[in-house]
């Protein structure tokens, strides 16, 4: 029996983690061997692989990144070559299945968002055997409690936090820590309140300026001359739009815009007068060695994913059904987001507490 | 309405954030008074309170231990006072009931663990409006998913883990490292998973030398010369009793006597001859600043309990049902210890990528 | 004997470590009272001002920030005030005076970086004895081996870079982190070496774009399909201009303008084509908790100031000419900027392993 | 022209940010060739060398121990064998001269403390060029200003010493942290100042329970029922012995002692009656991903080493003397150990905030 195992999308903390559970319990519970895909789909198209041994993986958990590399772009199913310097798009997913087949590969192990893993159930269902480990890092998958690698971006980003607070609270200013999560609130959420926030916005929940405001005019009557606001990178104002970061440039200078952070900077600045700064985390919540809880879970998942390889369980996703391991089909698992209900106890227990979230 | 508030029994990260959480909901959401009690009962016995008002919870979220103060020992249905040089034991519980009723307090809510606990529902049987928060760094109480304190006592554990490596790589080394769990392995079980142990012992599981000397030598066979053991300090040998850490003096120098961890270590180096070296990890298990998902749930657990407060919920224990925040009798809750089941899919897992636990 | 101190300036981690030493000196060695002045010179002007005891300094150390506030742009020398809309100044230093013996202030003690050392300094020509303790994150002050801030700084910004390090392996990408420094590359060089950069960009050595884009060919030529670029906010192209972050609006959008490190991402993106990413430090680098170097250099700091207070050697600043604490005349060590020199022995360590400047 | 190089000693932060060094600038700048020894001496005597690649070093600088291996105990001078199960000495520095010519090796960059160099210098002066690295975590080599290590232990004892602080306070105890220092207090006195320690205890200062005991009362009477000790395993009472941490046996169990740090708690246990406890931090202490600091001196003693070897500057130590890395004759560098004198500027400022240690 040989397995196939690639990492595809952004990277994550944790990614390391699956791997090295998939090749030690595959080698040494069931003897059987590992090939490793080179940069997700891309190894697959190229016939980039290497076998993995135990040693290739000894001492790599506490490593961010993915020791097979990762890329974004590449759809066996809608693959892009430049002709004429133009993108010509074409299916060639056959050309994959036989790359798969060549090398011997029985069954392809895809640790992936959701965009990999949809490409991953084409195969499955084109007769490839596939098991699908879920990975995002904005925790925004329905099919899971929980992915690895949003712990270590809560820690980071809260960390961020407090350190932001002593330079709000020294200066008497108004501190906006931007954070990821385009279509869900978790990382603002979560991050927001261990660190402290006054403020958080999140998609899920669009925000008036005049509550922003409101909360930051309340502080500095009770002699509290400092705000911290969180905002989600898809955060957005009641009615208004999403700001999207993109590259300009003009005859002399090309700039990269900010998003919605800065945005809501200037409207505070413009109106209050009060000294606003920003900070976008930005690539160093995907960074770092991860948190123990998302090695944990990352090691469940990679030895559970192997465990359905042994007993010839294909088309199915890991997933983590507190405190279980579970297995889920993966045509039920993709495509469905996972986000912040405004109701639930997690957004309650911030209001009770006193947290803003710009709405009202 | 008064509240008081008090923190018994051993620190743990976490307890600030829910002190915090109970007085801003207290007096934010229902212009509730929140008084703190020094000392866990002990300031209840002696009349040690204080008003506590927003201004005395801000910033103390990200500190470790309790701004209240705490003890393990006093307990007023037992409390001893020293007669002749001898202790003497009188039920004292309604002096206490007599200060809680002349600082006008209408509800007490105590952060505590079992024992704590235990005391806080004698005083409500005894007509004492109660609602409870549990607190045990061990993770050890049955009646929540998880309790605050333990992320933080894992990622203390697992980041001295990591730092472990390096030492037993570089030097060939046996590193044993002790760490909490008298009854339950929840700390050692964790930690040594996220920490990359080749060998954990709970005290779950009774071990056998045997086991971990043929761990220890199959590693060796593959060209690794060093192992990690993480080792709970209530493991103990098939058969054994658990070492008991005590205080001993002899004439000429009193000495502390280590536990398990030592005791192993003893053993690998006597029959094996490797070099073998313990580090107990101790008190700073208990230490720093709280997780984000620690200050999470603590603020959850305060919220809820005010509002339990807020609806006359009295006798009841805030608890974690994943994903929501439930309430429990508090008659249930306690005495009822979660220990680590040995066909549990964590010990699975482990086990899967080649973890021994001593046992078989 | 009656001490005043104050904090000017940006934050900076230490600031509270040498409020503590001040205060904990001052009382307990020589019966000397501390009153701390509120937000830096706005405090003076305003009469707000506390006195400190020692219990206000207890637990300080660790915290990032400063008890006693801080402000960027009060000047007594040349304040201004709003009348009508607009900004008039006026040199209100008498008032200061007049306020600092009315509070029976014998001496400040003022913590600052160039701005309000000179400040100082001027106050002292006026007959008020003062004694300075320098402070910059940026480590750019000639007069001292290093002020405190600078170490917890590159820490940070280590931290950041390291967890860069694996997405950009990961993804093939070329990552830029743009770190504080505007007239001096220091933070940019240490953290740079430590965090394995191949390109490092100073303000003290003007690059060229093609001596960057070769650093990046040859590392891909060699396999290497990642690159991390540290570049200091102040650094600049040969013959071009320091690229200011400022903030413009157009008629739909204010937007902020991102500085050096953006810029060089789009040069580097549009001629190569390579997914280049940027990620700006910002504020996290002035907050935290500070380093132990840092905790122990600002002790040292505060301590010896109050010696010099003691022996009346007024009109000097404490500084670091290593092992020991000295001190230089305030006239002497203000307005003189240190420099990276760019033969120095660490730009040679650089160059010595591969670090490019985008220079020769 | 071939460099051999080899880590000896006890393990520490930085080593590999040497090799890394050593190994970008001889193959990048010089065109050497560097062959890395394998687990120190214990390689050279048996053969197990290995060419260090630029790839083998790609991202090693973050790690802590050594890639190379170390041991502690093996001298070619005075080498055992065990023969009839008792050690046996003799002389095979010829073997590992013979072992050097063999492997085509021009020159020995040895990193090690005292006794490594020492062998070093042996070598040398036997006609074999060698360039020696200073390494000890303890910071008492008087040749250099600092050593790598020492900082990362400082950072590491701190936060150790931070996390115990809110266990003190909220317990009321007496909190008693042990760290590495057997003849010199340099660790003790950095971490102890930086911790906010009340007492330090180092070797350079024999102490007296009876001034430890007054510190900590005289804390109490100032409503401060709380102290932190930091003790160096190498402090001692007056006119009293330093306490070697054996192994011992009786019959029934086997037992490790503890040292100074359990035997003051003892003491002030006994006397007292206060709740004390100990933290003995041990091999924490040497591990963990170096910090910058570290990292940065590391990088620049291995790349000053090769430009000795490039000079042909045989016999000589790389050496700290701030800001400079100078070259100091290995026998002029080896066995003069740097103390705390008591009388220094950090021993003074450390007594002016109110720290006692044990004197007077």
């Amino acid at each position: 029996m040989k397995i196939g195992v690639l990492t595809g999308g952004g990277d994550c903390p944790g990614l390391n983690a699956v791997i090295r559970a998939v090749v030690k319990t595959a080698i040494q519970q069931y003897k059987m061997e590992v090939l490793g895909i080179i940069d997700g789909y891309y190894g697959l198209v190229n016939n980039e692989i290497k076998e993995l041994a135990l040693e290739d993986v000894s001492g790599i958990m506490p490593r961010g990144g993915t020791i097979l590399g990762t890329s974004n772009v590449v759809n066996p199913f809608n693959y892009y070559t430049i002709v004429n310097g133009k993108k010509v798009y074409s299916d060639i997913s056959d050309i994959v299945i036989k790359n798969i087949k060549a090398n011997g590969i029985d069954v392809m192990v895809v640790i992936g968002g959701d965009g990999t893993l949809e490409i991953a159930h084409k195969f499955f269902k084109k007769g490839v055997p596939v098991v699908g480990i879920p990975k995002t890092i904005d925790n925004d998958l329905s099919a899971t409690d929980v992915t690895f690698g949003f712990d270590t971006a809560i820690l980071t980003a809260t960390e961020a936090i407090d350190k932001i607070h002593t330079t709000a609270e020294s200066h008497h200013r108004v501190m906006i820590v931007e954070v990821m999560g385009r279509n869900a609130g978790w990382i603002a959420l979560h991050s927001g309140i261990a660190g402290g926030a006054h403020i958080i916005l999140i998609p899920e929940i669009p925000f008036n300026y005049d509550e922003i405001l409101k909360k930051i005019y309340e502080r500095k009557g009770k002699g509290k001359h400092f705000s911290i606001i969180v905002v989600a990178e898809g955060a957005k104002p009641k009615g208004g739009d999403v700001v999207v970061k993109r590259f300009v440039a003009d005859t002399t200078e090309p700039i990269r815009l900010g998003g919605i952070g800065n945005k809501v900077a200037d409207e505070i600045e413009k109106i209050t007068g009060f000294e606003t700064r920003v900070t976008t985390l930005g690539h160093i919540q995907r960074g770092g060695s991860p948190s123990p809880f998302d090695r944990i879970l990352a090691t469940r998942f990679g030895a559970e994913a192997v465990q359905l390889v042994a007993k010839g369980d294909f088309g199915k996703m890991v997933s983590l059904r507190t405190p279980e391991i579970i297995a889920v089909p993966l045509g039920e698992a993709i495509g469905r987001q996972k986000k912040v209900a405004t109701d639930s106890s997690y957004i309650r227990t911030a209001k009770m507490i006193g947290i803003s979230f710009g709405d009202q």
